[in-house]
């Protein structure tokens, strides 16, 4: 495709691009198809000839787009709502065309920097100290893996060489998420050795509960090596005890693992300083801008105070002879730290984010978030027919119909089939309820009472 | 940001984006900075108040662009070369603005099924079996690390529960990546476990020697697991002998994968069809759009002809609530095999490079591509001041001045420093070479004959 193809086909897209931004409520929010029918729609094998960019794009729209479940939708209240905003898209733009793969600080310095330079704009805004490492992955799931292979490699280095390990224990809180489960069960922890810690009835993990599940492993000779703090926890965004779940850590040389994939920007607001106490203290975190920071999928963010032991998990023998260089203090390798030796340039798009929005700006938003998930959950405790089924911490409001589990599960059929808002579901307490997350820059006042509306409508 | 400010901003964008590929032979290849310069340019400080887009773009042309090593460059010759074809970043530039995040088919319809769809017409133009079934990842390191737990699931199901296992050997060539050493240390496979093969004269993993390895380990107790071949390794783009490793890892019960990372594309010529004989038997094959096949990084395929291995490797006691769906034959829930939960709508950038080339024109280019090397293989043979190190059966070239090693270091240096190209080096036969990658879709055989040129007046 020549440059001038591209700038005109490019120039089409853009204004496909904002006009879909612009007119994004009219779509419904969830896709409304049935399994398997967009591969009848497309072709069985591969086209033998090239196709003009004019009839791809034509497919777009028409075999595409009715497809998506529209996750930049104001209205798309499921999981946890995300944005890309329109500076992270720009990002994106330029970062796709530059096609940079910073493996070595060699094959990609402004990429590097730029990682290095907006990953500290972010630690100071967390108040974390200067000693934290940042380093960008796709998701938490990745993330929290190379934080527990780091745990592992602080508790048990044989590993790394003889591949032994005694038993080691993982604790985290029966509200964590599933991907710590399968980060351990990758890195052979096994999942006999994940204690899932009951929670209170606010869902924050009991101290107390770790504390003798520690010691009992202890006493029937196994190793615990790890412990995962939740700030922001999926299905209702509890914050576990930090400080009490840190002490205790600390007194049985535990590697503490902070999972504030959702949660962690939250740390930005002063108002939030109590929940997030203790944070400065972690040996990693992991937050995602791509969840609340209005920055394109995929972006996460992994800080640790111990970077040499992250390294030293995954020391090689020797540096293959194609990617040696010249050591110098100040170029960093990021590949050192990660299984993946490539690299995209993701923190473009952040650096764009945080410098279009400003600390002022975001926070500015994010409060507004959590003031309308007050605002909802205040119209919920007003209406009898309806009930709080958790705190609301953060911007995530978990609500039942005082009803049966089936006319719950109904109701969310019918939110969500009429393209209007989309919500997700979890189980709290043995009883099936709503999840409304509140997240993406565009939603307004306007669209949550837009939605409570739909949602009454719909009993 | 409003969607009309978005509008206009990525309008300005856009013929940035076009002047680039346009005049991107007028850059120098490798970012003449030193380590540290970006860093001292910009604030340590992020910006408390939001600043307008114009001035985010400003500083992106002033500061970021100079540090920047172009990948998209047409003679960028180093590691692998890659290419960001229009197609592909017109591909980009929608999934970031739609944001998809497909975990499950239902937070993603189209997504998941243009996955399915794109990554079965390239299993056809493969050759490979029906029965495989493929998945999206970021690098062919972190698919090769699920290929390495599938593996260890096979061979040890234990693990995942109790997290012990006999002592797992793998096999892989010395020439092999080393994000198949780090995978498998992350996996707890150990270092010690680890057998690097030795090649023969012509880089190629040398059969008798992995059946004696095999048999050495068995002897001892000890539990062969998986050989991991590769077709067009990174220093000399060699190929295993994958036929002869089927016929051992048979006998022995090995899982075999095929690490084609950069050379998978070229099994799509009918003249290689030898060179990749038995892709259609290994257990798993990893290959990256992302290197040859014109697709902006990250894009990174791993097929499996054992899907539920991959997935019971991974499987958790119970789906978190919020994660449950109703099952349907139809849709694929890709998250339940990866480590990751979240993905980004990858396919639809792949998905437009196939449609716009269509196979003819892709096989066009890499052809092209392997004339190429062999030109400037011949034009070097023709020099008696240099040498060919090894046989160009891809598209690199190693090469060397017959001289010292530091010789070719400086020749290495003054190639670089020119800012018209960028090659790379490695360690061939104990002796210091260059590598010269052809893979950029804009490559022509003037940049070839220019970088020649640049070559010899650098000695």
């Amino acid at each position: 495709m020549s440059p001038e193809e591209f700038r005109a086909a490019a120039h089409e897209v853009v204004d496909w691009m904002a006009d879909y931004l612009r007119d994004i409520r009219d779509y419904p929010v969830l896709a409304n198809v049935e399994p398997g029918a967009l591969i009848d729609a497309l072709p069985a094998q591969g086209p033998e000839h090239g196709e003009p960019m004019s009839s791809i794009l034509d497919d777009f729209k028409k075999l595409i787009v009715p497809g998506v479940t529209h996750w930049n939708h104001p209205r798309f209240f499921a999981y946890f709502s995300i944005t890309a905003s329109g500076p992270g898209i720009l990002g994106e733009m330029l970062a796709s065309t530059m096609n940079v793969q910073h493996m070595l600080w060699k094959a990609g310095p402004a990429a590097t920097e730029l990682e290095q330079t907006t990953l500290n704009w972010l630690r100071q805004w967390l108040r974390l100290p200067e000693e934290y490492f940042g380093i960008i992955h796709d998701t938490a799931s990745t993330a929290s893996m190379h934080a527990i292979l780091a745990a592992r490699e602080l508790a048990s280095p044989e590993t790394r060489l003889s591949g032994e390990h005694p038993p080691l224990i993982l604790y985290e809180s029966e509200h964590a998420h599933s991907s710590i489960d399968k980060g351990a069960l990758a890195l052979g922890i096994g999942r006999d050795n994940l204690r899932h810690i009951a929670a209170d009835s606010e869902f924050r993990m009991i101290p107390a509960k770790l504390e003798s599940a520690i010691e009992a492993d202890i006493a029937a000779g196994k190793k615990p090596f790890c412990v995962v703090a939740t700030l922001g926890t999926t299905s209702v965004t509890s914050a576990d005890p930090l400080l009490q779940i840190l002490a205790i850590a600390r007194r049985h040389n535990l590697w503490v693992h902070v999972d504030a994939a959702y949660g962690g920007p939250a740390a930005l607001l002063e108002e939030n300083r109590a929940l997030f106490a203790g944070i400065d203290q972690a040996d990693s975190l992991v937050l995602n801008p791509h969840k609340w920071l209005f920055t394109p999928v995929d972006l996460s963010i992994l800080y640790t105070r111990r970077p040499e032991i992250m390294r030293r998990s995954l020391a090689l023998e020797q540096i293959p002879a194609y990617l040696q260089v010249a050591q110098h203090d100040r170029a960093m390798n990021y590949s050192d730290y990660s299984v993946n030796l490539g690299r995209r340039f993701r923190s473009l798009k952040l650096w764009f984010v945080l410098r279009y929005y400003g600390r002022k700006g975001i926070v500015r938003v994010l409060r507004e978030h959590m003031r309308l998930a007050k605002l909802l959950a205040s119209w919920i405790e007003a209406d009898s027919r309806f009930e709080l089924s958790a705190p609301v911490p953060f911007s995530l409001v978990c609500f039942r119909f005082k009803g049966s589990d089936d006319d719950n599960r109904a109701l969310y059929d019918r939110i969500n089939a009429s393209g209007k808002a989309f919500v997700s579901s979890t189980i709290l307490h043995g009883k099936y309820v709503l999840r409304l997350a509140i997240g993406n820059i565009a939603t307004t006042e306007e669209d949550i009472r837009l939605t409570w509306d739909l949602i009454r409508a719909s009993v």
